[in-house]
């Protein structure tokens, strides 16, 4: 059965996120001075095979702390949900 | 009032990611083989003075349109939430 999981890795509450810092600076110059912080972040959408729901968020949140998050700095959340209608976002 | 605001931003389909090809082939090395596709996008989030919920996400949109979101490849997807704890994630 196919999956589609979301990913959103964030950098950790401490972690300073200069990118961050220059949207938040480039909305204020836009007029939207009721910006307070922005963090910025990453996002993924991994289309699998699984045999079952828990299986594939077990599988995800590997893949999450094998390759796509930095344990160090950065924390992530995960789910999945049934994905047959999104087979054609390759 | 102060709102949290989230906003994942995502290529349009159709549009290559590379980046994407480049995690699912990752993947694929760790052992990760029934990953079939992934697509990378981007991650704000955004705290916020607003009045009320309405006005925050229609403010949301707005920073969306004009700063956050290239529209010609990318779409988006926002919601906010009240935000009293996150005062400290700067």
């Amino acid at each position: 059965m196919k999956f589609l999981g979301h990913v959103t890795v964030t950098l950790k509450r401490g972690v300073f996120d200069p990118q961050g810092v220059t949207v938040k600076n480039a909305l204020h110059n836009l007029s939207f001075s009721e910006t307070e912080a922005v963090r910025t972040g990453k996002y993924f959408e991994v289309v699998m095979e699984s045999a079952n729901p828990a299986e594939a968020e077990k599988r995800l949140n590997e893949m999450c702390d094998r390759l796509l998050v930095n344990p160090v700095i950065e924390c992530y959340r995960c789910h999945v949900e049934p994905a047959e209608e999104m087979e054609s976002a390759t």
